[in-house]
């Protein structure tokens, strides 16, 4: 079978690769339909962020849907023909993290196409994909496409989970790729009185209206909008910061009311911090990371309709085409998340 | 009667003022201890810190305690005789923060000694004090320059509450001026498993061990010793900054353990944050900013002999030597806590 | 102006009352929609419930809804033509509860149509209602009758917040009168993974499921599919006892997990309460009553139409038919919220 | 080696058992001290207590420490040689409990001397036990009769972590045997402001006091002390209820404070529950049951004497005199917690 390698900045590859064999546990599925996801494009960029860098060849990919074709002993109630979102995550069960309830904090994390450890874990951009049962979550209704969109729309319900309940709060979200956008309707499903969303480009933030947002801000080109925000104290309850951008982060920051609660997702590298302002105000800044529970909660609103997140869907490639595929992730204009079927 | 009154850097001077009529509801307090706090050293030295300036002469002043000497109607059970510790914080009790609990973040506050609304209000470090009734906490056992701690002794406990329970948790604190120091004290009563503070001077790190500390470390000599403890994704449950300093922020976010809480409480303006490892850990960097309802818990435990305060003292001047009490608090490796006596 | 005046079991009288003076902050309300509560059932059938009896005439009612037909001085953007909900609850502002953000436990409390203190506090069952400016919120798109719906929706909206987060929650609902059914709409769009509701008849289930449950269970037919969700030590996460009823209590605190949270809104009295199971499953019974922030939150959800509520109206009755109006709403096949008009 | 069996109520025997063989991870433990329980009790004068009845011999105990004669292969850092307290609790690892960090309701926990399941799970009143390394937590200065009194303090530290933070809270424990007294130490460590502690007899009490009470009320002789509490809504911020007793429930039910918190731990069986005074002032009450990672946490507090135990102890029998300790447990008014020395 096929799988999408990178190599280096701008090196990626199509290589024929053994899917290795199915043991206790575990079914083989063909992958359907794969997001491209912002850690990819850095990989497929630059060959990094950060000081995780690539030192081997890695097969991308995270963000996979699929259908089971063949099941091996001990896979609960899959069954071949089903068709599966699956989880990149693997912590190990047994550290003393995994049994906090905190298994994204694993001690021996392993997670799909991801450099951070050596040897790398290999991703899941591949045509048939080997892993556990318990990666499994089945959907019944949803397109492989839209199942595809369990993994980012995770990351965005954990990071809501981490601001607490949003009953009744007027929400921020800075940055509008793919993750904002998701944040948006994940706050928009819990319950959030008013959401309101930033990026520099206008495209992206049309997006996010129509998966919930009340009010969008070209912060480029009106910067006093956004300013209006900080009047009396700050008028924000809670804030997804999703840019990684320091402007942005402090620009929030200001439109913040006194015990606001920041939720950061982007990651910026360092960035400076107005440590006055967030002891004035008593602001909660709260990391979020990855997600854990959030992937069956993922595939079920997505599975029942309960949301909709298809507005997300900018097109998809076919294998052959993965660097035009590439290319057209890397443009926010044009693109808000690009898949390829396999 | 005499007070003690700001112009500008290095520009302290004693002046008579007249104390102002007492209506109903106040009381007048002969004032008996003052503490200098790092607020009243800024003014000294330069006049304000960040945005606050001096804009006018102030009298400075905000940790003090007296005796009532008068008492007008309606002051519930005060006394004449009474020994109290004056509460410097004056919220207005309307607004939308004093209604829902946080009258720290008051939209009209009247903080004693404070040049952040112009006119200043005026401090406290003054000979005869006209205050509320409601501004009182009655001390029966502790003496006047126990009852002077109250205040720092308060942002601490409210800088405790913030963490949340303490119970069984590993505690960082950085920075042991007065506030480090009262915060070591108030973890330890509020039950933290170990307390390691960290300074890049000794004397004080000496004091903070005679009030609960479990390790000290000296930063800026042993900081191989800070760093052993951000193995395995660091060791460190819970941390007070209390520095304000950039190089101590990011050694103990490093040191923190994932899902870690860290309450920032020194002001030391724009500093790099490691974004990446805040998100990575999920970490949540919380504020805090002055106190409420800890005023009256900080009277009661030192009053009844809860909490031993005293090794923070390091001396009392007279009115008359205000100037050598700040060159003294100036000083570090020789003094911890400062006070006038009036 | 005429109200409707309960002098006793049973016996309602309509009375000429004069509507009283108008002072500054103050506006005059001609009453449009007025909802039937239970507590006005109470007092109708039995001439009040537990300790609290009627011991003089009072005018009932508390959900209230109207036009602005006279304004004083300082009532702010209020003005005349303003379609309103008028807020019953009118806390004193100034005591310790209050201060603390816990107006809802007001040591000076006066709520609209209430025997709890003595003289009564009058409702609002009257043609005209001079009430505080900061008493009402108002509606722009939502008629009279769903904004006579506001305040039993903040009851619900209050007693989703004491639950904390829904997110991915399995929810069960006991009991489904009004406060159920909007409990239900409530923790729908507080993001709850499924709403299971509860009910020993079958009509307002039927209401229930258009407000948004996914499952509803008539626990006097299907008892045993009630007892399924006991498996495995529990599959409920958070429940609301909306009943009061001993029954329904127990069967949902044997479904629910271990750490589940029940929120206690049903008020029945002294129960049989099996203390083994709640410390053995560590559950949290949580109390909820009546409301604040949410009252304007609610409108604010009604009136932008993020909630239809119309599913609960029964239909409305003129004043002079209030007799028929309570004996159709103590029939619970064929009521849910009965409305008069004024 | 002799094992203390019960075979039913009254019928405790001295019996001869093979302690069994060691596998790797596991060590053998010669045990020094076992704290006799309510637990113990009950099956001793009853033969069980609700639905958990003795339905074949059972080794007895659960509170137990001792010093370590034999090590197999992968103990970590034991040795022969060390003094233990001995966790019995032996959560599964790997249940959907287990991975959220909650343990203490695994759904396959095998707990020392526990007749929950069939077969039962045998205690720890025996002289030689062979255990798994995890359930060791070694003490350095602390005597076999303190870490004895590691288990029941755990019980009391998990309680109190079930409440949140304490700091400044005014306390009431209701009950005041082995775990209400313990209660009390471990809310003095955790920061509470003051502590009431009520019973029915004198000496309990006067433990409770030399552990840190500041209030002792007996309820029997004095019910207008604590009926005083329930002024002006209530003057209790949080309550443990350790007696399963329904006055003593509702006595401290009154006494509470809006918003405030019962931690349950008595186990009373079913009890008339005011669920009108729970909803009126939106208390919130809280399972606790048995700990987890407060064992750890129990033993270093111990074993460093930040909290000294030993008033506690009422004194110490052979195992031969077993009957004897029993009796003298069972008598409230001469013993608090009776040890067996094996």
């Amino acid at each position: 079978m096929r799988a999408l390698v990178i190599h280096g900045p701008k090196d990626l590859r199509l290589e024929e690769r053994d899917p290795g064999p199915l043991q206790n546990g575990q079914v083989m599925v063909r992958v359907q339909a794969g997001g491209i996801c912002g850690s990819d494009l850095h990989y497929y960029n630059h060959g990094g962020f950060g000081v995780v860098r690539l030192k081997e060849p890695m097969i991308l990919g995270h963000e996979v849907s699929g259908e089971i074709v063949e099941v091996a002993a001990d896979v609960g109630s899959l069954r071949r023909g089903d068709r599966v979102a699956v989880n990149p995550s693997r912590p190990c069960g047994h550290c003393r993290y995994c049994l906090q309830g905190l298994p994204n904090h694993c001690m021996d994390m392993h997670f799909y196409g991801s450099a951070m450890r050596m040897p790398h874990v290999q991703g899941a951009f591949r045509q048939l994909l080997v892993c556990d049962a318990v990666q499994c979550e089945v959907g019944h209704n949803a397109g492989a496409d839209e199942l595809a969109l369990v993994e980012p729309f995770s990351v965005a319900l954990h990071a809501v989970s981490r601001a607490g309940s949003l009953l009744g709060r007027r929400i921020l979200v800075t940055g509008c790729g793919p993750i904002g956008a998701l944040v948006v309707a994940a706050a928009r499903f819990h319950g959030a009185a008013e959401i309101i969303v930033t990026d520099i480009v206008d495209e992206p933030l049309a997006i996010a209206a129509r998966l919930g947002a009340d009010r969008t801000i070209n912060a480029a080109q009106a910067p006093e909008t956004l300013a209006a925000l900080a009047v009396d104290k700050g008028q924000v309850d809670v804030m997804f910061e999703c840019s990684g951008n320091e402007k942005a982060l402090r620009a929030g920051l200001e439109a913040m009311r006194p015990r606001g609660i920041v939720v950061q997702l982007g990651l910026g590298g360092d960035v400076a911090f107005p440590q006055n302002l967030v002891v004035a105000k008593e602001l909660s800044v709260v990391g979020s990371f990855r997600f854990h529970a959030e992937f069956a909660l993922a595939t079920q609103l997505i599975d029942t309709g309960k949301i909709d997140l298809r507005p997300l869907l900018t097109g998809s490639f076919a294998l052959d085409d993965a660097v035009s595929a590439f290319a057209l992730a890397n443009d926010r204009r044009r693109a808000m998340k690009v898949q390829l079927s396999f």
